[in-house]
């Protein structure tokens, strides 16, 4: 698979889990990026749909929909606090920005055609970013 | 002055406000906007500094630090907010990357210059965005 770096958004020197999904889904540290990457999309999204600068943090009810939604769930224990689960797609999102699989502008792009609808953006983005791991 | 548009980081259609560096500082929505991105931009350089993924939120305290330094408290009334003094941190800083003024990757070497220390780091972007406002 052509993985091509995002030249604005890199990071230097920073090791990614190299290995599958259940990993990257895991990763707490990847977590804690992609919740303030995800609310920064979300924000610019929000402020594109709106006509004028805003931002909104996601809420980890909205992000364990998607994870239900695109089987990401169902990887996860039966108990997974809520909390935990909205982590696996902020871990996952971020992971594909960081090895350039999709970039800052396609992710706008999908909440530009989803109509800014945030579980709908997110679903597509989580669908895409596990077609490219698996 | 030439500004060059950033074609990761735009927002279509977006109203941002022509006017001003005061009018900048006081805009609520660059505001909440720039929260976002802050964190944003600081998680991927602390991601950078440690060598693996991680996330952190800045505090008040640190864009308080950074508004005295470059002047920008100044600016404000003398009785503002802890809060309002950083949101007027953020939102110059984000409003710098939405005019293209300032790239993410511009904000980036900027931490590595400063060794990812934030207060210095942030300092020099902010002292670079009033130097393009005015």
């Amino acid at each position: 698979m052509p993985v091509e770096k995002d030249a604005r958004l890199k990071v230097k020197g920073v090791r990614e889990p190299s290995s599958g999904l259940f990993e990257v889904i895991s990763d707490k540290g990847l977590a804690r990026l992609g919740d303030s990457y995800l609310n920064f999309l979300y924000s610019m999204a929000l402020s594109e749909a709106e006509g004028k600068p805003t931002g909104a943090r996601l809420k980890d009810r909205t992000l364990v929909e998607v994870a239900k939604a695109t089987g990401i769930r169902s990887m996860l224990p039966n108990r997974t606090p809520k909390g935990r689960v909205a982590d696996s797609i902020e871990a996952l999102i971020v992971y594909t920005l960081l090895r350039g699989m999709l970039k800052f502008e396609d992710m706008m792009e999908v909440f530009r055609r989803k109509l800014y609808d945030p579980v709908s953006s997110l679903e597509e983005i989580v669908r895409e970013a596990v077609n490219r791991l698996t």
